[in-house]
């Protein structure tokens, strides 16, 4: 079959690469936000409340507008929603991922790709803005599907391996009065934002955060009473098989009350190259292939657990592509 | 009327992102050179002969696979041009000015936004490959145009204001055995980069570089000889409008001899928000936007050029979207 080329891809690729830069920093500067409380944002009074350049957030804004994800109100100034506002407000957060998340490990591909450069691995990545995206996009298309299965069984102390902001712990101890939870995340950042959010929402008696890699630890006394372990994104860093087999099974004697893991993560897609790819997934398997790190598909991940000590008895839908729960149990 | 919103448009502008990051890593390594020159490229061999982690290029092969910018060969690790190669081609200096030119300030463009953080007014920018995009873009959308523009009148000594990698004049005095040059930058990146590439072209005797802001200079017994005045992309750095006007009057006292000067530079397109805006227009004006940089439009510059001592007589087309070459000529 022959397809015509498309004429003019590069401006569509160029346009949309402003558009993605500009997404980012209007989640972040709260505008997204804004419209979608209010349908309606005063650049002016925006701009004055929160101290920001006028004209850079009417740049920003200016872009939205070529997308339609807002639109001209008829007053000077104000801006609506646009037609495709609820689809990017959706997926905001796989923007903040890649351009403020990862944006300089893209921008210095080329440096990073040239092995001299590899000097100890160092790949440049925030981890503050990977932890905020994926707290974000975690609230918008996961957290309703992990709580149904977290509610089937009963629980009274979980663990989150990789637990970032630490929201997820705080939420779930807000609805469940007599939870007891510890997070475990191997970024500093990560632990001292962590730490600080248990405390403001006065949290400390009931959730522990700890600095330290999953795929390393060693027993605990806090550890004893976990009957339920939970992990999010965090999956494919225990890989390769023989690493993860190992960690998984060390599980079992580190948290030897855990009856349960739930275990979301992202799989290896398998798609042919496209640009029809859905969202996220084409950004995750190029950053993780400069990385060197490989990402399981769901066939190795089912193939693992039989050697794992956890059978795995059920899957759960999550509305990020390419990515499932595993409910396992232990053995 | 009516017009059904996209569907899916995060997809589409997400993936276009990690396309333009993958073109500018592609041109820098000089996989896109490859490919234009065999149409094939093995990138096996390819890494091995460039010392590239092989992984990191087939991840960057692979986006470009995915807008069919190149496609698998018969042969396993072997690439084609793909159906929109040539397109990619032909403005891959555009992306590299974004991510690469640019891609701090697109990246932290919240930040940036943030008034608190606009100390001094410091904007990050990398001047080395805004002049080698400047430079790759020029070479393929505006030479011909300009050379067609120059040779039409007679000249013995040319001045090029803002010459970044003084390549222009280089190519020129190739050209032109008794020609006499001399480049000025403000950037001392460029006027290193362009010294050395004086020297190594052999033509240190007729080529002299200065570092100088062409808004500020002072009259010097090297500048008495020049004919012609050029001038690329930076027409707008003299603006707002009274100082360009001075500016360009002064260019009649430091240049008494110069009875031409062809002003190359991209004018406000006026255009609404649209993402069908042709390539680099969205960019160049969301930064300079941002930047607090006023681009005049084309009438602000015809409405200029009476009050300047200088007086247009022609205009020449070029390949850059909004952009031209005004032909002045001394009153």
């Amino acid at each position: 079959m022959y397809t015509a080329p498309r004429k003019h891809l590069s401006k569509d690729i160029f346009n949309s690469a402003i558009a993605a830069y500009a997404i980012s920093a209007a989640n972040e500067l709260g505008v997204l936000g804004e419209l979608q409380k209010y349908n309606c944002v005063d650049i002016n009074d925006f701009a004055n409340n929160n101290n920001l350049d006028v004209s850079s957030l009417k740049a920003i804004i200016n872009v939205l507008c070529s997308f339609e994800i807002c639109r001209p109100a008829e007053v000077d100034n104000c801006f609506y929603q646009g037609s495709v506002f609820e689809d990017i407000y959706n997926n905001q957060g796989f923007f903040l991922w890649l351009t403020r998340g990862y944006g300089e490990l893209m921008q210095k591909l080329a440096s990073i790709t040239v092995k001299s450069n590899r000097i100890n691995n160092y790949i440049p990545q925030d981890g503050r803005y990977i932890a905020l995206a994926s707290r974000q996009q975690g609230k918008l298309m996961v957290d309703t599907y992990f709580e149904t299965a977290l509610f089937e069984v009963s629980f009274n102390c979980v663990v989150d391996l990789g637990c970032g902001s630490g929201e997820r712990l705080i939420e779930l101890a807000k609805k469940c009065p007599q939870l007891k939870g510890i997070g475990i995340d191997i970024s500093s950042k990560a632990v001292e934002l962590a730490k600080s959010l248990v405390s403001e929402a006065n949290c400390q008696d009931r959730i522990t955060i700890f600095r330290d890699d999953m795929r390393n630890l060693q027993p605990k006394k806090e550890f004893f009473d976990v009957d339920t372990i939970f992990s999010f994104f965090s999956g494919h860093d225990m890989w390769p098989k023989e690493n993860c087999v190992s960690i998984l099974r060390n599980f079992r004697d580190i948290f030897p009350n855990a009856n349960r893991f739930l275990l979301c993560d992202t799989y290896s897609s398998g798609l042919i190259p496209s640009s029809q790819i859905p969202i996220f997934t084409l950004g995750f398997e190029t950053i993780h292939a400069v990385m060197g790190q490989h990402i399981p598909s769901l066939e190795e991940w089912m193939n693992l657990f039989p050697e794992s000590k956890w059978r795995c008895v059920n899957q759960y839908y999550v509305e990020v592509p390419f990515c499932t729960i595993f409910d396992l149990r232990a053995e």
